[in-house]
């Protein structure tokens, strides 16, 4: 199942590098860019969606083709269409991975996964980060050392609305006082949703090789292994048919106008 | 804290009970008019809010009064307003509890919680149930034996698309030979919901005295308790004066738009 | 069922208190007695059990008596008898609460009931300590503001070596550097499990208010509100009669000898 | 990492096998040689343990050695030595991937792992059971129908002492009218936790493919991917270099005796 390369598309609304020359000048093929090449370096096949393609390249035949999907917005989240979010969010349930970074914490999609307001507190003032791995057991946090050092980070802090994650990964220690429980995980349906904090569009975080491999281990982590043949994601069907005998109580039933799902 | 009565407002489609005689006959005050009047009578305030009232009855000014709202539908999910759906989300993230009744598993306010399909399997054949306590830790497992029997009911069987619950209460046997996760809860915000399966427009579930109780316990565990002075909840303040001092690194910040959440 | 006070018995090695004169002078009636003559004042009916008395003061009857028992130790946890750790994860299993404050992460009965090592890392310099309240949700985290702060505290640091926790509640900040889990839940057969990390016997910890009253939070939510009829809870008992006729498929079975459980 | 064989340990009591005809009809080889054919087949590196090798045939050389360990025992529970249990106990805190299997349940090291009693109801009449998959995100589930049918079981009923799963993979229907969480992972330390009920010793469970298929899954699940780098597992060091600087606050500690973890 591992043989074929990990099919990873790699989502930025491409808005701060476009309008910003500092930013540009930090990530100069974009933020997808810098994530792109440090996955095909290490194996992944790799895929580039942006807001302003059509459907923001996230069409039906590019989510079919993708194991797993990278998403990274901050100022444009309104933008993207209700219609394209409803697509990530069945093409998740069914199997794809979907890894959240940064800003993405108030995407539509992730709201949506989630089911909660995804809020946080935050600061910009170019402090220093520390993520302690706290799950030694997940592959996630396979190849680091006992944390993660960023010299310079914007501070996002507790209370994050977010469900008990599955797994907690990652706690960010904070210069100014805070912390953040930067490594998530989840599964919904047939899916694998991971959340990791570090970014900021305008500091060097994913030129970090420990943050690079971080999000390798996540697609990794995040590729579909399990059951393609339960029922119950996105259908109701009747099974009219019992797999036992039932006996017959002689109840005659209401004729009931039922719902379509 | 819990000297006030624990306010409760059931909420009721309210359409099998006026177009089906059979259901008429089983539920002359309607699926919440049976629930109501239990609760009424177990010390609960207790208010009716159905489909075709304004607002579906779950106005602001209603919600801010409702400790836990119960929730039943069936054929009715596609009727109710999206501006609805959206002040519910809001008011449980804010500690208003949730329990969501049987074929609510399709709701739209479920399903929004949850960001899963929320699909299933089922059968109508008037079968077996028997719904086994799997939690003896639970407050809403107390006073039961060691199962819920019923003689009659709608089969829902797994694979639910559900995220892992934070606590499965009850796993359901059915005559016909399938299984289900009967009772679970999570909490969201600062809101906690419970999903009770039993119950169906033809069977009298609604009468019995364990599926009652039940319910009833449902609402005690779903009433806040918890703490309001976290933020995150909705909102992402940011937070300008660190509670330690920053160290300043000379680093001139790019000017970036800013979000509006 | 909450009518009738919450009885909470406060086990304390008290070791250090009858060695060390600055101890004394911090805590001159013990740990035990600075945190149960809050919990009187706050209605609940203390009783006190310290290392050296008769069965280190949990007896049978003792436990019996106990809705909820913290346990303060830190030097002399291998003195505790294994009989004694025994009936204590028995009378839990049975649905006593247990509370595990600071240096207690080591003792016999949190690691039983753990099944890990609870090891982490540690440094005693003074520093500040902030434990961020990370779930809105939870009954223990009632009454607090954002944070709880701490001018002189004994660092633990991640990775704590425990179970993934049911629910987390506060995350610590330490000004050296580190995070730690420090408010965590669990539950096992009947009973609930708290490890709260604040304390030390060289610092003022239990006169401060706020963790005070997490403690009574504490003793609050984890008196026994569940089931008492479940089987399951150190037993194993042979169901000979099925609930539902089972066919004969004509099977000899092997006389095979059962373990005594 | 994963181009090396994964090294499974079968430890089976092996003592139904040498006392009844029956069970050595059924299992000619043993449960453990059952179980071992089909992984040899399927690409692991398998060995056997046995109750009567010396240590049990887990020595420190061969746990060492070992990826995962599977384990079967039912009568002979109590014979296993603690000093045996400890060092699996470690070995799993620091990777190895433990699978119990069926009676096991009751076994000293997974009751050592659990923290709970682990019990159960149960009964001996040959029924149908029906295990449901009911995550289908879960390697461990892959390649399996909806459901797996077995013609003839012992039942385990609920309800099942054990901490609350990570995921819950199976639940059992039995024809008796009972229901049981079968199929149950958790982590603990570094290392992966299966419990997966089917299977005694007077039914040829451990013959049948989707049972075996299901094991193997479990094996390659368990293996360690994670971190190796954290602290907390089973050791308590003190860091007396701070990361950040500490405020003088000149405060003198009291000279306090440490415990020896």
């Amino acid at each position: 199942m591992d043989a074929t390369p990990c099919r990873v598309t790699v989502y930025n609304e491409f808005v701060h590098e476009q309008k910003n020359e500092d930013v540009r000048r930090l990530y100069p093929d974009g933020i997808h860019g810098a994530i792109g090449q440090y996955l095909s370096g290490d194996g992944f096949a790799v895929r580039y969606a942006t807001l302003d393609m059509p459907e923001h390249g996230l069409t039906d035949e590019v989510l079919a083709d993708t194991d797993v999907l990278i998403w990274w917005g901050h100022v444009a989240h309104h933008k993207v269409s209700d219609a394209v979010v409803d697509r990530v969010q069945s093409r998740i349930l069914n199997g794809m991975g979907l890894i959240v970074l940064h800003s993405g914490h108030l995407s539509k999609i992730f709201r949506r996964m989630m089911g909660t307001s995804c809020g946080l507190c935050w600061r910009e003032a170019a402090e220093r980060e520390r993520l302690w791995v706290v799950n030694p057991n997940h592959e996630i946090t396979a190849g680091l050392g006992r944390y993660i050092e960023l010299p310079n980070a914007e501070m996002y802090g507790e209370q994050f609305d977010i469900p008990e994650p599955d797994e907690l990964l990652f706690i960010s220690w904070f210069e100014g006082g805070e912390v953040f429980r930067s490594g998530c995980v989840w599964h919904r349906g047939r899916g694998r949703i991971f959340y990791f904090r570090p970014g900021h569009e305008t500091y060097p975080v994913y030129h970090n090789q420990d943050i690079l491999r971080v999000i390798a281990n996540g697609c990794r982590w995040a590729r579909f292994r399990g059951n393609t043949q339960t029922f119950g994601i996105e259908v109701c069907p009747n099974i009219t048919e019992p797999l036992e005998p039932i006996e017959d109580k002689g109840i005659v039933f209401a004729q009931i106008d039922h719902p379509t799902a």
